[in-house]
């Protein structure tokens, strides 16, 4: 059981933040990231820089969704509130552009339930099956829906033509899982034609 | 409104230009920064490197385009000053050489006024429609009487064989539009031939 | 002969490390390195992040492979083992996910033991011939013996569909040698088709 | 006139060649930088990294290309000599293996005075025409003899299947024009089969 206080957490969740944003991962105000705390969810509030996260920049939400305190939290919250209620396990979640992740989003796939071969290995033996959530604005009731009928059909998810979002058990996992994500995109785009 | 000082929207330019200049968006002394303040345009002066850009290094400019002061101005002023006479409601003017927007640039496009399809949605949401100014020489007379003519057809811009120049009210939301802006350009480099 | 303290070599190892993540050539949890003291093999623990190794992150091994302290090694000691045992000289291994060079591993190739053409001749001068090993899961025993079958038929190696992993006298040139494979790897893949 | 100290003039090489090696367009012990200061050449010395370049690290040579004190020069410094014989002007000389611009020089080129086409205005401004160096061992003698003979055919150089080597009045002109050749070989790469 994660033991970790919320102050640990929110800096776990910032060194995060930060890090994708220099690599690149995120740029300019792209980008949310969460985490449970007891029954509550923190998640980036609306309109911040990965780049430049601080404590004061996270909203809370209880799990219905009611927001508490006075932060806005990112529009996209709906997807992070739906992971969390349909995988007890998952205490951490992540949602980027990272440009081939994106890019995959926006090819068309046979089987939305499974659109990344396993070139390499370790994608499957990380996160698992990755599927692909039918296009709809950001932010909108009808990517929630979207999402929440498909959450069960895979481990990890593209929104189509708009990014992926991964949850794991916590912070450090699903950073580990986004980067073997975004490398996994990039040697499928790169050998789609070989 | 806005209500920083001078001093606070220098170091916000500052911030942007070194965090551009980091994130390889622009490199060597390539691209120019401004912003409005009261009644006058203060932008990075001739020869400047966006990685070092101190304080010093901004020239002031009256709305008439009279160089106050002693520093000179970036030679790609006149557009700068073009957007803030033609938007009063842009604050903050960033030009660059951003890759896969400068390489977009150097492509024919059907309709000049609207160049960037909307492989994504948030090119259009942040920013709107990007027009094409034709090819002429940076710095050139020729370039501003194009740039001119064409200031109205679209909301951000791409000089060919060039770079590309965007406004908004204030410089973080204008860092925010050149990072969509180049994700855009290149997600459909990539995208263009599927 | 490398007089270095152990102290020495372990702060050798983290500066590589890091370094190798800051340059984006390991992400996530991708990667392990190790060094050569005594009569003793220092390397990565296993679930290590290269961006933030620190002295304790090392677990330590003797010839034969047994763990000596609490830490437990990288599940792939086992490739560096057989270096260190087949090539004396060898006293520092370096395993990444290198991008090019890992996709140059999912290509398939006439001559296993010759699998990277030198393009410039930077890789044949610093490093030798490159081999491949077939296909295995990561950390299996399928993958260790097919890699002490072939450990002496090239000078560096592209595990398929998995990465690279390379030897050298000292910590130094394995991350020099390192480099110089990515590159060639890099122009290899985009000179293929010209 | 150029009225630097030499300590300034190292100053301004280490920053140039640190800022290089962040940004990835040399990486491991490849690339050297020179200046002339009175009439003597500082230059980068043999196996230096530019990532922890320090004023030690730099060989001086006279314009006959003896070493004077007990640092060995790179092995490349023959090239470095040749420019700034031949251009009274230069002052400052860098070499990298810079991707694009190696990548360019692996190419066939049909004038081998003017390989690099102006698909944006820049290079042509800041550095001129570009010419390829006939392939050869790095560091040979035969390499050193084609950069004689061609030297004064174009303003910056290819060598074939290896690197760029530019020279300019001082250490940041040089560095500009480095990043201008990246920037065009970049777009020339991708551009040329549109």
């Amino acid at each position: 059981m994660n033991t970790e206080t919320l102050e640990q957490k929110l800096e776990s969740a910032i060194k995060t933040a930060v890090l994708l944003f220099k690599k690149d991962r995120v740029t300019g105000s792209t980008g949310n990231i969460s985490f449970r705390h007891e029954d509550k969810i923190y998640i980036s509030c609306s309109g911040a820089c990965f780049g430049w996260l601080e404590k004061k920049d996270f909203a809370v939400l209880d799990m219905e969704g009611n927001v508490l305190g006075e932060r806005k939290p990112s529009k996209e919250y709906p997807l992070h509130l739906s992971i969390y209620r349909a995988k007890s396990s998952v205490n951490a979640v992540l949602h980027t552009h990272s440009f081939y992740s994106t890019l995959w989003s926006c090819l068309e796939h046979k089987d939305e339930k499974d659109v990344m071969p396993a070139v390499t290995p370790y994608l499957s033996m990380k996160v698992g099956r990755i599927g692909l959530i039918p296009k709809a604005q950001p932010g909108s009731e009808e990517l929630f829906r979207y999402f929440e009928d498909r959450i069960n059909d895979s481990d990890g998810y593209l929104l189509a033509h708009h990014g992926v979002i991964l949850g794991d058990t916590d912070m450090q996992s699903v950073y580990y899982d986004m980067e073997e994500m975004e490398e996994n995109a990039k040697i499928n785009w790169y050998m789609r034609k070989e």
